[in-house]
């Protein structure tokens, strides 16, 4: 037996036993005629003491100990004269009485210590050292235990995991699939699956009746800093439901995952139609941690000889509490935060409503202090608040405010991490239309259900219609989506045709699941959560990268194993495959 | 909302609620003024009733109804008078005051019963209709079960579940893999793992201490009945454990499931040397429901004339209960099982000990009935048994009578479905030498760790070095193995030097691996066990295919997805791939 206990769980009432620990040597220091070790493992770190006086020569091997060596210690628990209050195993020390070193490690190439002196490629080359700072660690412990209590919770509810397959058919329709050429079938290749979508649906065909899958799903699409290849969705379906039963059984998941891992109780989500989110925040996701909500101000600056309001086809403002006291050099740099090309605003326009009462704007030419105070009343600003105000196309100036907004919210620190606000957005558009390839697309895909009233539409005005789908938000990240699917044949069929399908492309393309509706399907509907993203949202972290084991870098590769890489002539032969490089 | 009720879930204390249902018509009949549907879901089935004298619109309605159709009733709860005792709804039945077909369906193409009529090829087309059989669905219940209880057992026993990656390197020992090409990185590859061990090792390195994952591997070998390209195990690997600690766990684990799936105690598991199994069963994964272990007989049967004994190194006999009675044609049967090219002995050998005490073999030429007499107090036969004797080459002719013991144990019905016997085989061999690359290959994989006492061994004698591996073996079936592995870096080395690699092969295949143990390696050790065969030995198949929700036939095709097929052009010049086909 190596160990007795492990690094993190000896506490006074233990005094005088005696033991044996196992870890990684944290740090060790010299002392007088004695030497001190912190002994790390995934529990905690002990402070083993060796002592010249009691035993010369073990302190003479213990003096040779390194960082991060592996070994063994057998000695007696006694009470530290000089308690650390910031560990659990504080209060105590053992003192050794034998010493194992069980492996020895070179310098590692950076420390391993919460805040570590090692940069972004290092510690990814060296992950598996990475890995053992207490950080890191810990955001994979709080993985482990969400998707723990999401089984639970599933479980509890009927929901059955059942495991889809990883080699499928590839899609021509949404993003690039990763493909696996099939050796036993020349010329042939699988997919890797980007969802389970078809496949959860046929099981609703099969009276699985709820089912539910944590499960890897892949996108061969050019990486972002919060997209990986290959990431995690928690996956679910479920049969004889409308929205409402989907809504409540997955804010109860998510009520559940805040109470069991953060002890946090949430109020009742609100459910918010994507026209007011877009019409309120610039935005589907809206992070509703703080107000800030858009005023429509167009009808009051209309006529007054400002032509770039006049010929706006929207006004909008927001107002920032406490900022009238924003100078210059503040609001040029608003100013051109909004004008980034990935924003992309032609100008800003603000309002100081300063603390003594006065409006100063730039604007002033065009509007009256009158003029100005009507927009005061609108925005309910109060003395030392600032009003900015964009203006253009409708949807597109939302966005841009919405941008403001959040880079406001920012700014005044009304994005707390521990703070957590979640929202249904609900009233999805069925339908967007492309206007380059002149048609519509799926927003969701080509299974989402409409909303039954608004069928009729479909025929009159596609643009119109509003999906029985929605997204879960929480603090402005989109951590989950799903909808109500269609399950009758000549409404799926209508789908296609309004896409632009014709009959025998529907068949080719999604033939096995439309033969599959013949048979019986019944209403049902589903979501998936991003695993990856709903973990990061509960450690605090910016990018999902940090809550993934082995991630790969932005260009889709792992370095530590040096994948992906050239593979020999006689697997590429057995496989038919040649390659083909471009010219340098 | 579409029910108020499952199907499964109605008792005669609900007698005379309102209840609203909905499922699939499992049969429908007429009987007098009456229509009687029997409703499926999930969860059961329960019997509605249409009255022409009560309702006859509704009743006509009713008349329309097909197999298959989903249909939402609502109704009051009676009570039959004719009650079912076979089905737990079986005391009531719905009468029927609303129907509402939700979908109709066309005729499926085989009954959708326990025992359907469809032929396994066109079950597999219409997988989503062979999974709404209740055996089929509880195959798949059964592994929702078993993967939560072991998820639940782990957890409990501080077990983390991480994710590691499916798109990693390609590795060229061991099966093949399948690989996927990398746009971003043209020219190269990903491949999928076959398991997750290096990755798992290294999270050992980690400090992760326990880990666990059930996870999907792959491997792109010819397949048979019982495998897949894609399968999934429960991996699990910790760390400062010796094999004693790994048995406990795992043994504990089997234990647990068996009690919370099937509510049996098992008692401890026996724990068998693999020299044992091989010179008592001829199998390293003995069905240890059944004795008939083998007797050697070598030393009674030399020297009396016979030559085939005489030449033999080895002559194995198994004693068979109450077959004395075996007809010349049964024995004939048995001779030609033997003889078979997959078992390959030239002949059979018996000893016929009739229930009046006489004894009749086919080698009476050369043996006196007290020569014969000798063989029987040696297997310890009793009147009425038969002998069957095999002999040859040692390990050969084991593995053959091994194979004649399981057939006599199948044809005695020995091999109960309902009965479990679980062993651990242990002491494997570390190397296994071929003949025709006149090398030692890791019986397991090159990280396995020898004993420590047959280290020496290495050096002088490398083929009698024991590993500290172990099997655990239910009913003749190795559900799952596992090691201990080495930790240090100079045993590695001497590991791989053994298996002819030179110092610049092992660097580069192994290389990241052979680099993380620099940097303090714990001792480590850990299991895999095979879900998919767990799962059907619970279920009692005999082929893990019906375990899994879609699988593949034995050209690895997914004939209800058409999967694998070709691709579109602008894929393959993505990739920089081209196809290159032999000539047909």
């Amino acid at each position: 037996m190596y160990r007795t206990n492990t690094c993190g769980e000896l506490r006074i009432t233990n005094l005088n036993q005696e033991v044996t620990l196992a870890g990684w040597v944290q740090k060790a220091r010299k002392f007088g005629g004695m030497i001190f070790v912190d002994l790390r493992d995934r529990y905690g770190i002990t402070q083993l003491v060796f002592n010249q006086e009691i035993d010369a020569a073990l302190c003479e091997q213990a003096a040779k100990l390194g960082r991060e060596w592996v070994v063994q210690v057998t000695g007696k628990i006694a009470e530290r004269s000089n308690k650390n209050p910031n560990i659990p195993t504080g209060d105590i020390e053992i003192i050794a009485s034998k010493l194992t070193v069980l492996n020895p490690s070179e310098t590692p190439p950076f420390t391993i210590e919460d805040e570590s002196d090692g940069g972004d490629d290092l510690r990814m080359k060296y992950r598996y050292l990475d890995l053992r700072r207490t950080p890191v660690r810990a955001n994979l412990e709080l993985r482990h235990r969400m998707a723990f209590a999401t089984r639970s919770y599933l479980n509890e509810n009927r929901f059955l995991e059942v495991e889809t397959p990883v080699l499928i058919g590839s899609t021509p329709e949404g993003a690039r699939d990763f493909v696996v050429p099939s050796r036993m079938n020349p010329g042939e290749f699988y997919a890797l699956p980007q969802s389970p979508q078809t496949l959860k649906q046929l099981l609703m065909v099969s009276g699985f009746d709820r089912y539910f899958q944590i499960v890897k799903c892949f996108r061969d699409e050019d990486l972002r800093a919060d997209r990986q290849p290959e990431f995690t969705q928690i996956d679910c379906e479920m049969s004889f439901v409308e929205q409402e039963d989907i809504l409540n059984i997955f804010e109860g998941l998510t009520k559940y995952l805040f109470k069991t891992i953060k002890n946090i109780d949430l109020p009742d989500f609100p459910r918010l139609p994507y026209a007011d989110a877009m019409k309120l925040y610039g935005s589907d996701k809206p992070d509703t941690r703080f107000g800030m909500q858009f005023v429509e101000i167009k009808d009051l600056t209309t006529g007054k000889g400002f032509g770039v309001f006049d010929g706006a086809e929207y006004v909008g403002a927001i107002r920032v509490e406490g900022c009238a006291s924003y100078t210059r050099k503040q609001i040029d740099e608003l100013t051109e935060f909004v004008k980034r090309p990935q924003i992309g605003a032609k100008g800003l326009v603000y309002v100081r409503y300063d603390a003594d009462g006065s409006l100063k704007s730039s604007v002033d030419k065009f509007y009256s202090p009158e003029d100005l105070q009507k927009w005061v009343e609108k925005t309910e600003a109060k003395p030392g608040d600032l009003i900015l105000i964009l203006c253009g196309v409708t949807e597109k100036t939302q966005k841009q405010l919405g941008e403001l907004r959040l880079e406001m919210g920012a700014r005044l620190g009304l994005r707390d991490k521990n703070q957590y606000n979640c929202l249904w957005v609900v009233d999805f558009p069925l339908l967007e239309y492309d206007e380059e390839l002149n048609r519509y697309f799926a927003k969701h895909h080509p299974f989402t259900g409409p909303k039954p009233e608004d069928i009729p539409l479909l025929e009159t005005n596609p643009g119109a219609v509003r999906a029985n789908a929605y997204d879960i938000v929480i603090n402005g990240v989109e951590v989950g989506g799903g909808s109500i699917r269609i399950h009758n044949s000549e409404l799926q069929k209508k789908m296609f045709s309004v896409l632009g399908f014709s009959d025998e492309q529907a068949q080719a393309q999604f033939g096995f699941l439309m033969n599959a509706f013949k048979y019986g399907a019944p209403p049902h509907g589903g979501i998936a959560f991003g695993l990856d993203r709903f973990v990061s949202i509960f450690a605090g972290l910016d990018s999902i990268r940090d809550c993934i084991a082995f991630p790969k870098n932005n260009s889709g590769r792992d370095v530590m194993l040096d994948a992906p890489s050239v593979i020999a002539q006689e697997q590429l032969d057995e496989l038919y495959l040649k390659i083909e490089l471009p010219e340098k």
